[in-house]
């Protein structure tokens, strides 16, 4: 079941905007079920729909129930997020490390329950849960919107699953990491075509050729060119001798060294 | 310099609320400068006041610019966040990993760049970044909502910096790693006791406690309980003693090995 296995549900909600968001980012994220324990708005709301943009499918099939143990009814795993660290001596994890626990048992529904907007879970909320996430925040300001929280959360569970076995569309989701820079004999070519016209034009001189072409090799060796790119400094390069009159060169076959 | 460094770049936002939204996140993670591109809206409208909420500062101190070249002024590293896959053919970064190079060199401006709502950034836009960052999401709702994205970009910056550097609250903060369970030698006193209790009141026989016991010590070795709460389940023991008139024992001088 992967991520679909979790409800988020919140305790309570008064704003419509922050619903509508929370339906947004749970789908942003491939999570679908939203349970309202005793919402304080509409969740069909303008606001909320606005919000919602194209989840409007979560937003109306979340389900609405008047108690917190019935929102977890067939729920074997529960997490409960809160930004108490003063009155609340249970553990406190980390989003990171105590989410995937969510995920573990895959054919079971597990729930991440989110307090109201200005005071949280009660201590007897809190007690629902098995686990407990804080994010953690700067000190200048802790308080963080419904909607964000569930965003963090959300993103967070979603990171924690395989990336190929869920999403086709990452497969063009290139990381630096396997990011192939051209092939090291690809840009030697070039390199050798710009000194070569370096030359030509009179840049360089045959002595000191050398030690200036070095802090060429060196800016276009940090830059980790691509096949793509080579290609086109070499077009530019190219470009330069056609209309210095040496592109004759080609026809009269000595310009192989170039190409 | 740490988070402080970083400037958070809007490029032509148009919701007010949004930018409000995004004030409130950059305080809530650390990060205090906002450089707003010609932006389509009021920054200091109610609707950005009302979301910015206790990071009015933020909002108040936000520069605006009329190009993004002026937004990245005096920066030395700037990454860019990008929802395209298709016709964007440079690296890519999952923000965990692409957003801590902003940071890498401590007495320099950083930005970290966020396009338009509906468009996000050109192409044009695009290439003033020397990096590339793509937050993950499901493909079936790839467009998060701005706030959303600064947001969690925030929140992965700021878990980049140890957590101890800048913030005093967190030593409040208890992952389960570091939460300590009560010494076994506490926990053994209470399994004494029970058994002690359970052998008297007939609910364990002599011959078969030991075997029974394990299944009481299976139970709360997994729940790994707290100094508090072996003292509360012990206090739980004591009561039932005296309400059973054992407590007689204690005033005999024979409920030692009970304490």
């Amino acid at each position: 079941m992967g991520l679909d296995q979790v409800r988020i549900v919140l305790v309570e909600p008064a704003g419509p905007m922050n619903v509508g968001s929370v339906a947004r980012v749970m789908k942003n994220f491939g999570l679908n079920h939203l349970v309202l324990v005793n919402p304080q708005c509409d969740l069909l709301s303008i606001e909320a729909k606005h919000m919602a943009v194209h989840a409007q499918d979560v937003l109306e099939s979340a389900v609405k129930v008047a108690t917190l143990p019935e929102a977890l009814q067939g729920c074997t795993r529960a997490i409960a997020t809160t930004a108490r660290v003063r009155d609340w001596k249970m553990p406190l994890e980390h989003p990171r490390l105590g989410l995937p626990w969510l995920l573990e048992e895959p054919t079971e529904p597990a729930a991440l329950i989110f307090g109201r907007e200005d005071r949280g879970l009660s201590n007897e909320e809190l007690n629902y849960a098995q686990r407990f996430v804080r994010i953690p925040t700067s000190p200048s300001y802790t308080s963080l919107n419904l909607a964000t929280a569930v965003a963090i959360c959300c993103y967070e569970l979603a990171q924690s699953v395989p990336l190929h076995s869920t999403d086709e569309e990452h497969r063009d989701y290139v990381p630096m990491s396997e990011f192939k820079p051209a092939p090291l004999d690809l840009v030697e070519a070039y390199y050798q075509q710009l000194e070569s016209l370096l030359l030509q034009i009179g840049y360089l001189y045959p002595h000191t050729a050398a030690s200036r072409m070095e802090k060429f090799r060196q800016i276009y060796n940090r830059v980790q060119l691509q096949d793509r790119e080579v290609a086109m400094l070499r077009g530019v390069l190219r470009q330069v001798e056609w209309a210095l009159g040496n592109d004759k060169d080609v026809t009269e076959g000595s310009g192989n060294s170039h190409t």
